[in-house]
């Protein structure tokens, strides 16, 4: 892989534009998102009420399940004393998949569990159906979603989470996914796990205080991340992919041929 | 899943036995793994002399990668300060796999993107190949490894990794796997990521400190876990398979109707 990142031209990389990224500042460090518009758009202009508000300001990572997901939000959400959202809306329509129409879609040849196939658009993972009508993004690790109720329209943005395991795809199509971690993912994978059901921190001291959520434009320019990520719709990401397929490195002793759509790296490389 | 646990019966759990059982003590807490003598006989007794010898004792874990594993054993390997074997051997022949011949497989109907067939044999993840001449254990989230270098013959036992992310199922047949972690998992999996290369730690201040290793049979009764695991070759585990695959709950919108080998929990409980 270190070959094929070598090998690559300044044109197989693009650096994600400034109102799709999401900067997280825990007391730890710093989390950065990109986010995917072209799977969610409604879902990303919500948070973006949201997070313009400062509704995370303050609010906490409250849930920690081992082999799953984080989850953060307002842990008094549904009581009196629960944030406002303001202007956003507390409700959206589900936006689980969409139509495959006008999607460019990097397929990717692999035996899929969960999905008819597999590959990338806009640079995120992805399913599609066999009949190319519908296409998801899918729930492989670092992977950021959108918490909702039973109800489909019970997803607004105000509670998040991310994958810390291994992948879940069985919530494919079932929630919203917004984007992914781009910097930042050892923060959250390492949190403590919660040890009330589901992973919930049992007490408020267990707590993980968000100082802040932004979206990239409102960040200051010379604190915002200087990233580049490698294109998926390249022949230097071809080749990386068929480098992971097809292992030459002198440890394997079986070269595997196979490959499976979260077990692919997306490389990033930080400018500043 | 709860209503296939409730519904279970005595009959469908067992007790591993405690020379199948090892029991790694952290300063923070127990690791208790159960081995899998099926799969890897010649690198478990190499194993038990290693721990019979007190070799772990005292030694650390050295690496924890994100999305990948931690691992660990003798900080000064291949210096002239490495701990002696004693009367292990440092360089068996391979275990990657096994004949499938004597060995029950209860298959679980699944698209793989790594095997040609997967399912689950003496209570472990497996898969074979399409003329079931051989089987091997699935690198899923929490299985326990024997590091080796370039050599296939350069594993003993002396170095072991634990799966902390997405099953990272290119290893498979690569490496020859020996067992899973049973309790304590979130000891492993919320270390803090090394910062050198592969997630090795920068500094021998970072090692994790392993006070012990012991065989279950070596473990004082009254210290001995007494934890049930579901069999994996009953009715109540295809039950269990079955209620992942298609999810009734009412929060499912799509029910799914499909499971992939690393998705499928182990249940266990604890009765002391």
């Amino acid at each position: 892989m270190s070959g094929v990142l070598r090998a690559s031209q300044a044109s197989d990389w693009r650096q994600p534009s400034p109102e799709n990224m999401l900067y997280m500042q825990l007391d730890a460090g710093q989390v950065v998102f990109e986010l995917a518009p072209d799977f969610a758009p409604a879902h990303i202009e919500n948070l973006g009420k949201l997070i313009a508000n400062r509704y995370f300001d303050g609010l906490a990572i409250i849930r920690s399940q081992d082999n799953y997901v984080v989850q953060w939000g307002d842990p008094y959400a549904g009581t009196a004393s629960a944030r406002s959202p303001g202007s956003a809306g507390n409700a959206l329509d589900a936006e689980f998949s969409r139509s495959a129409e006008g999607l460019a879609f990097t397929k990717i040849d692999s035996m899929d569990a969960y999905a008819d196939e597999v590959g990338f658009s806009s640079g995120f993972p992805a399913g599609r159906d066999l009949s190319g009508e519908r296409t998801w993004l899918t729930h492989c690790y670092g992977m950021l979603g959108v918490g909702r109720g039973n109800s489909p329209q019970s997803g607004s943005g105000a509670e998040l989470y991310v994958v810390t395991g291994h992948a879940p795809r069985h919530l494919d199509r079932n929630v919203t996914l917004i984007g992914r971690v781009i910097s930042g993912m050892e923060l959250l994978s390492t949190l403590p796990r919660g040890t009330s059901p589901l992973g919930f921190y049992a007490s408020p001291a267990e707590h993980v205080r968000i100082r802040s959520m932004r979206i990239g434009s409102d960040v200051p320019i010379n604190e915002q991340m200087q990233i580049e990520l490698l294109r998926t719709d390249t022949e230097s990401f071809r080749d990386l992919v068929e480098a992971r397929r097809y292992r030459a490195e002198e440890w394997f002793v079986d070269p595997v041929e196979r490959i499976e759509i979260c077990n692919i790296p997306l490389p990033g490389r930080t400018l500043n």
